[in-house]
């Protein structure tokens, strides 16, 4: 089974028709990636493509300035039945695709990716005076939101990748080193275990591990610190990884040992809890329960999880309010934490709602890693 | 005199009034970071800096998740007389924006940073119905385009080190290795020759040097290749290199050798235009002439050269009906090519605009290196 598959983009132009929107408009970024498996870079020079609704009579087309066409051509937009629409340097790629849509956009809307740039959003609105703009994820979220076996393939893949270097971590978690130092340690190792890029290297020592989104600063580890290692990046597919762990340098603060037992009974009960049916917020309160029962809840400020595929967040939340059940194939984030201060602790996997249950991407382990120093 | 001095804030909320604006709307990205020394990811928890037109009444203030609030106080836009506004994972950060700005958008619109994603975007037009959304470039770009010595200093030390990739780039072209083999070299180097990220390695071989947006391939390099490499990145001060070179592995074909020639002195004639109150344009008419004249005009069939900074493509660009006039520390690159095919040719340099010509912040050779193998 492919990964990215050639219907797609007849599938978007029906999804498009059934959610009453004239055409899509994607430029550069994960939805046009979805569909045609281009991966271009979202630039001031436009590169489009243009679905227009099924039913509506007019065929897709990639709107690409010129010097990107024999780029295009050869990627894999180039292998679809799609016409490519060149444009010059003085052109108006916006007139263009505004004149071609003259007749179809007179259904209403267009849905526009939901990371196009305001510059270009704003571009297409001064072209297309009266229509209606929506994300273009009104049409495509269903499709996105529900991984094929290749995608759950390749974010299987990107797990394992993530986890070889998690696996390498401790070897540089040494009293003395800065979290810069061993940032810099974890982004070439992202790349040497496979990854195209590296997407983010949060590792976040004593005090600092009680700010969930701390990335990397000069401080110098000691001994004791306890050490939230959260890391991520794109493999060569398009799919991201994403892993969090909690390392401890020596021995740990006793009572932050503690919590760490109960942050990672919360972490098994929310994986525990994903099947079929069940609504997204129920594996928020899956993880919140134990740590609020242990008289940690008010340390825990932030919602379970994140979709993760194309994108590192993205469709389905696992929050509070978000009453979506899970469908097979749906891939988010488990990762509670709790942040007591004056240290924080975070474990989290990439999980795949089954048929029947949860599949971890991650399978390094949740125990409290101590280093040995 | 620093990179990121704290008076932007305040010379912002000036331009958003002489613009008009009531207020600008600042999401992570090259504006947040140029106002207040930021740098934060774009995602999809709302962090916006809310710059009310001076004389408003209302004092700036940052709208961060609650999770990134730590970082946010550690941050550069900690240290500025800023208010930090935290918002909890289930509340709505852009109803509590169109409350505080119930008043001053009164005024009937606001200004949206050039790259805010569409999601973003949306949300904003959906809790200040009425409210007109313009870029906030219209009152940035005047500050942003006109670069201070610090942001000179800034761009001359990514040029250095770009350079230094360069001089790195003759030990990796030899027959039988891919494009994608040398394009792994260059990024790795890119990071250790200083940059915090790489953004682009263009290696294009043979006869994908005639695609000025080729990037990496299988190609095997073969002997008599000319290879157009052009890399870029980012700095840990934030800002972009972006530099351009062909070479030779071996002897070239003699008629690609004579117009490269041709391409020298554009690209040469180019950069001897750049002055204060010549129009953009102009420079790429200078690039363009003796390239025309010569008989490869429709060879050259992209703009001269963009902008740089914060970003690698932002204003101005050089480019034909561009008639801004050039002012001290504008900063750009000056890239004639020639894809004649089956080769091609690109130099470019960063140049910027000084108070009686020009600078190149690129110095290593622009002769045709021809790599001895």
């Amino acid at each position: 089974m492919e990964l990215y598959p050639a219907g797609r983009i007849g599938q978007a132009a029906a999804a498009a028709q059934e959610a009453g929107i004239g055409a899509l408009l994607l430029t550069p970024g994960p939805d046009l990636r979805y569909v045609t498996g281009y991966e271009a870079m979202q630039l001031e020079r436009l590169t489009c493509l243009v679905i227009p609704a099924a039913g509506s009579g007019l065929d897709p087309f990639l709107v690409v300035p010129r010097l990107e066409l024999a780029a295009a051509q050869a990627s894999p937009a180039g292998g679809l039945d799609l016409e490519l629409v060149p444009w010059e340097e003085t052109g108006d790629p916006y007139r263009l695709i505004a004149g071609r849509l003259a007749g179809v956009t007179g259904t209403g809307s267009v849905g526009v990716s939901d990371r196009m740039w305001a510059l270009t959003l704003l571009s297409f609105r001064h072209r297309l005076p009266g229509t209606g703009m929506v994300l273009a994820s009104v049409a495509l979220r269903g499709m996105r939101m529900r991984k094929s076996a290749a995608e759950v393939a390749a974010l299987r893949e990107a797990g394992a990748a993530i986890d070889r270097v998690h696996a390498r971590v401790p070897g540089w978690l040494r009293p003395g080193r800065t979290e810069r130092e061993v940032g810099a340690d974890i982004a070439e190792a992202i790349v040497a275990e496979g990854h195209a890029r590296v997407d983010f290297t949060i590792v976040a020592s004593g005090p600092n591990a009680a700010s969930p989104h701390h990335e990397l600063s000069g401080r110098v580890l000691e001994a004791g610190d306890a050490v939230v290692v959260d890391i991520g990046g794109t493999m060569p597919s398009g799919y991201c990884s994403d892993c969090t762990r909690t390392y401890a340098v020596g021995r740990p603060p006793a009572e932050f040992a503690a919590y760490y037992q109960v942050l990672k009974q919360a972490q098994e009960a929310a994986c525990l809890a994903v099947k079929p049916g069940i609504a997204a917020e129920q594996v928020d309160s899956a993880a919140r329960e134990p740590i609020t029962r242990a008289g940690f809840g008010d340390y825990f400020f932030h919602r379970t999880g994140h979709g993760i595929g194309l994108e590192t967040h993205e469709d389905p939340y696992i929050v509070a309010g978000n009453t979506e059940p899970l469908e097979p194939g749906m891939a988010f984030s488990v990762e509670p934490g709790i942040y007591a201060g004056p240290h924080g602790a975070r474990i989290e996997d990439i999980v795949v709602c089954t048929d029947d249950g949860f599949e971890r991407v991650n399978n390094v382990t949740r125990e409290l890693i101590v280093v040995d120093i």
